[in-house]
């Protein structure tokens, strides 16, 4: 099995709002997508957003409660933490649910938490020891 | 906000438990990592494995019991049919949890899912609309 994620999937319960977040508060741009998901072309990762019960039928399970804390995150680095603190401003804005303030990280770095109208969780974060490359892909290397 | 993902950070309950799945089961190589997290490059996304406790508290969230369907998805796409069924059959092997073996796809590939040892999903996919690029990364358009 190669070392790869090639798509990640969130589960939602209104697709046209999560959509609306996704484009209208952070400013994606979602693909033609076929009727009932939507997907958006993250530089060689899909990101896909797909109704609850089908994503949980897919995956052969059922779509029980789920709690604040799932056990997972995404993330999106940044260059700078003003960066940060832009998007944060933005969010805010828009009445997005904060989950952490943007504050100095114990690993050195700036970051803060935020969920989407479903409650996935990500974290917009500058981490000054690694590198962001021009197409926006991370590198776990500071590019000196 | 550029439209992508930097990291995927799994919440685990035995950090070398995880490692020693995706190590030894799946196959990849960890980088070398500060001490409790361990991170795994996949061509410019980071993926992660850190301590429930830790990611909850970093969160600012507490975790909770988690659920099995929490709502997300992790996929990997191959470039057969064949691919798949050699994934599940080294899954069945180390005695990984399947959730939903590889079977005809309601949108026109083969897939299944199965679960880590933390109860996070995979999905193993062949699908036959997209390209998969030489250095593993996934385009939506097919490549003729």
């Amino acid at each position: 099995m190669e070392q790869r994620i090639s798509l990640v999937t969130l589960g939602v319960a209104d697709l046209p709002r999560a959509v609306a977040f996704y484009e209208g508060v952070l400013g994606w741009k979602a693909e033609s997508s076929p009727p009932g998901v939507v997907f958006f072309d993250l530089s060689g990762v899909v990101f896909a957003l797909w109704p609850h019960d089908e994503l949980a039928k897919d995956m052969g399970l059922t779509a029980d409660r789920v709690p604040a804390y799932r056990g997972y995150s995404l993330a999106h680095n940044v260059r700078s933490e003003a960066e940060v603190d832009a998007i944060f401003a933005r969010l805010k804005n828009h009445g997005a649910t904060i989950l952490k303030k943007p504050q100095k990280a114990f690993w050195g770095g700036y970051s803060g938490y935020f969920s989407d109208p479903d409650g996935h969780t990500w974290e917009i974060a500058h981490n000054p020891f690694w590198t962001i490359k021009e197409d926006g892909r991370v590198s776990m290397k500071k590019d000196r």
